[in-house]
């Protein structure tokens, strides 16, 4: 099944743009974990899982947070994208770049290896560390164009034929997407250049929106704007707001909460 | 030790602005290697390792090609970095960038739990993507300016305040360089840019410059523009032509006549 038809049914399965980011972070996680699990981050994940999977159409591992456990980290992230029900999207969230050949063995460590259905990556280097990923044309490649952080101006920001960096990557996201398919990163922290984006890459390229939540985007702006015609094609994502919300027994059914509330605000501006 | 004191003592004991490229990849290796090994990845680094150690300045590891092989891939990185002399600089090269608490998960993935001493960075998420790898300040971290690929071009020459992207993306990181130790990644491929590059960037920046050998770039023109006025600070990269030089018994003993021929090429220009 090519990503678009896997991404639209889920999201009218479960009637949900939320995406929840499963960033495990020891500090963030319930501690009493630590003490009853053997396999902690993994039970963490699969508890989270298991209480929101009818109620999200995809969940996102920042790989960072694997990465950083060492080996065993990446036999983690496997298993969790094992336990994520098959109808449910999985982005790998890299953000992963390089020169040609080597922009291969990422695409196919990320598509391949460890099974994603959609990778985010950085345009930096240009389309010849895109097309690698491209050439999985039922996968999806979500680029990175306007980022949630403050600095994301340093270079987004700066002007050149007359606009903003981020609306020639934005032009690009949408020539390239005639290679394979694409989507856009585009941080619910500026509901304006979310807008921008939108109208420039029309309504067929899915935009993946962080920043809402502890970051502080709005959720109204980021529906109205990031939504297309039809209101779909936006992956909504939380992470810490809802993977962290409690930290004791039972904190899943509080993540729970949190997704639901979350889905149901989203659907108020759909 | 600080990361700049390490890399001017080794680059005085060898001789040598060589930076070898270990990219393990199955289709290019020696295949009798998987016939006779049981571990032929790490075998194969070994081997190339124990033979060009005299000659080298760093070794660096494209993290994509260890990713590729999944978990087993990241214990022969580790076993690799656990390998190199420690009075040789190991590179992790994974051009990572994430927003602040993100990548300092990956600052401390890289550093810390793989034992780098320098990484690659992708600058387009501005300072705060940066800012969590310079806070190892004994450690070096190499910002991507100009790629040594074609579509470079795609954004790094876009004109912004009437200079292209890159030049603006220099002038950062030696802004940046103030808060933690900065290098620069530079192609060998557009040597006019290198000669820019480093004299925005001054004396004291190293710059990782790949693009040599295959991919085309002019020692002669690399070493001119890319050294700085000791003739230093500059890593100057091979992979593919060192480690695939021979593809029978006795591969690294033509890995090593390689790395002698490059050595002495730069030197001859130094």
């Amino acid at each position: 099944m090519v990503f678009k038809e896997k991404l639209s049914n889920i999201v009218h399965e479960n009637d949900s743009l939320v995406c929840v980011g499963l960033d495990i972070d020891k500090e963030k996680m319930p501690q009493f974990l630590f003490g009853t699990s053997k396999d902690p981050f993994f039970d963490f994940n699969k508890s989270i899982i298991d209480e929101t999977k009818d109620l999200v159409c995809a969940y996102k591992l920042n790989m960072a947070f694997y990465e950083v456990l060492g080996v065993e980290g990446f036999k983690i992230l496997e298993k969790t994208v094992k336990h994520i029900p098959r109808n449910i999207v999985v982005i790998l969230d890299g953000k992963r770049n390089d020169i040609g050949n080597t922009a291969q063995k990422y695409a196919k460590s990320l598509f391949e290896t460890y099974k994603a259905d959609a990778v985010t990556v950085n345009p930096y280097l240009g389309i010849d560390g895109v097309k690698p990923f491209l050439e999985y044309k039922d996968k999806c490649s979500f680029i990175l164009c306007r980022t949630s952080n403050p600095s994301a101006v340093d270079f987004q920001d700066l002007k050149t034929q007359g606009k903003p960096l981020y609306q020639i990557v934005a032009e690009k996201i949408k020539e390239w997407d005639k290679i394979g398919c694409c989507g856009a990163v585009v941080g619910a922290t500026y509901p304006d250049e979310l807008k921008v984006i939108r109208n420039i890459i029309g309504d067929d390229i899915p935009l993946l929106i962080p920043g809402i939540g502890k970051q502080g985007g709005d959720v109204e702006k980021t529906v109205k704007y990031g939504t297309n015609s039809k209101h779909e094609m936006a992956l909504i994502n939380s992470s810490r707001e809802i993977i962290f919300a409690g930290s004791e027994e039972g904190f899943a059914e509080k993540s729970r909460e949190k997704t639901e509330s979350l889905r149901k605000e989203i659907n108020k501006y759909r």
